[in-house]
């Protein structure tokens, strides 16, 4: 008899999933960054869940505002990664009962900020007594009719981009970071992106979700990713590039152009943008499989590795 | 510095939500079954969040399936509640890493089936390592514009209706209950009802809720209330009366009618439904407040002291 742990998240999810029934209005169900309903007057709408659980996601001294802070952005970063605008927001709550009012009122103070900033309304929710304190955030939004951008739709010989840098975000960055709705709707609306991710599981793990929702290979440049500085602070025994492709929750976009707009595309992003983005490798011909390449031009395949809820 | 289980749910969301921004389409926030946002071709759209927590809602020897069932139906009573119709689901689990597959396969069979005979897809979800299994499952539905039941709404001289028969659900009906989807459409189709809760935290608390939002008063007598034959099996040392006002997870419907049309009101459900449907007091003049008229004919206010979460 198999436990969550021995199966990991990914076959937990596979086995679950195939048994739900759909009505027609489900564009794309489970197994994106967003369910997709197809919507009136030209939008579909975009729903995704996202939770966060003290001793996984933040710690008990954790600062009250950034874990608020932290449950909204998570699932913004979902919406950023479709090309999609928030909407509403639900938020169920799990507390002890001798949880004080001040910390889940400055949870609250944290969720609301971020929810203002993005012109996300709060209209529900629940309460319930628990063990340890937890947010589940329901979200939704939405996107022209037929253009939310997928994992899905990798092209052979399209450029492989990442924005911003990767790894060491448990020094800071998965409390506050900021989700990439802006750059994630201008890419869907100036039609650049054939699919796109939001980094939460790290590069090796997403880049996967995108070659094998696309039926592609992808080959990377070890020399070219983009490692966070704040690696070089994490005095750990890991190489810096494992970091930036095992480290979870980056909140990066990862997104792939077609070769012949390469040089139009990072000319316009760099007139609009700050933030930097970088192109890290090429997608090929299937099976789905990722390569790396090292600065002595040497390739290996990557392990599929990444960061899987239940395991270890 | 007050903790959660001294302010209590009620309280505690109180504080919470006048903090939280709203967006124009937003014809509904927080504080009633579901959450309305105007919608369009003549629908308006229901948000509703619900979780189910072992040691709360269920124990660690229930059945999976009726886990699973319960999730589902305790959501689709909110969408029953509105007079709505649930379209689309999404589901977080949390689980232990320890929990076997059969388990969770068996929720998940628990949960589809609830769905499938609803007609509700489940189109998304995430998974999280905890302590104890919970299930969180976000719900949407629809109705025409403007007709949604709310829990404000209830006329002075109207008539107080409840479905079915209350109390003792400990002994399996908080698992076994039937949404009453098809009664709450109707209701509102039929333009018979003036504002309606479903019973999720005992008939004293949620009569409670509707006499608070509508801004009245209500006496119910005590020799009318429909107490579950379940009660008789509890040996509890605790009333019947007691248990039918008290007890929560009834799931049954508690609505107000017009004086004029009780009659026909009654004859036209008789017809149609095999569940009892029973008059069990009438609205009167503001401020909020619920007495109870005994047998003998003496009036009682009725305490503030239904369940609540985060409360022992």
């Amino acid at each position: 008899m198999s436990t969550l742990r021995q199966l990991g998240e990914r076959e937990l999810i596979r086995r679950l999933t195939p048994k739900l029934p759909l009505r027609p209005d489900v564009i794309l169900g489970t197994g994106d960054d967003c369910a997709i309903v197809r919507g009136e007057n030209g939008f579909d709408l975009l729903y995704t869940t996202d939770a966060v659980i003290e001793g996984r996601h933040f710690i008990r001294e954790s600062t009250p505002e950034l874990i608020g802070r932290k449950a909204v952005a998570r699932a913004l970063s979902d919406i950023a990664a479709m090309g999609g605008e928030p909407v509403h927001l639900l938020v169920n709550l799990v507390a002890n009962p001798n949880e004080t009012l001040e910390r889940i009122e400055r949870v609250y103070d944290g969720l609301s900020r971020m929810c203002a900033q993005h012109g996300v309304s709060v209209i529900g929710g629940d309460t319930a007594s628990g063990i340890a304190l937890e947010l589940h955030i329901f979200l939704t939004g939405r996107v022209p009719s037929g253009r939310a951008l997928r994992r899905q739709g990798a092209k052979i010989d399209d450029v492989i981009y990442v924005t911003g840098s990767l790894g060491g975000s448990i020094r800071g960055k998965h409390f506050e970071f900021q989700p990439r709705l802006a750059e994630g709707r201008w890419l869907r609306e100036e039609n650049f992106a054939n699919c796109m991710i939001d980094l939460s599981d790290g590069l090796a793990t997403d880049l996967r979700h995108i070659v094998v929702a696309s039926d592609v290979s992808a080959i990377i440049d070890a020399t070219r990713i983009p490692v966070s500085p704040d690696v070089a602070q994490l005095e750990s025994v890991r190489s810096p590039l494992d970091h930036a492709l095992l480290d979870g929750e980056d909140f990066e976009l990862l997104f792939t152009v077609p070769d012949c707009r390469q040089s139009e595309f990072e000319a316009v992003w760099a007139k609009i943008f700050d933030l930097p983005v970088t192109a890290i490798g090429r997608i090929g011909r299937g099976p789905p499989n990722i390569q790396i390449i090292d600065a002595l031009g040497l390739t290996t395949d990557l392990p599929d590795a990444g960061f899987e809820h239940f395991r270890a």
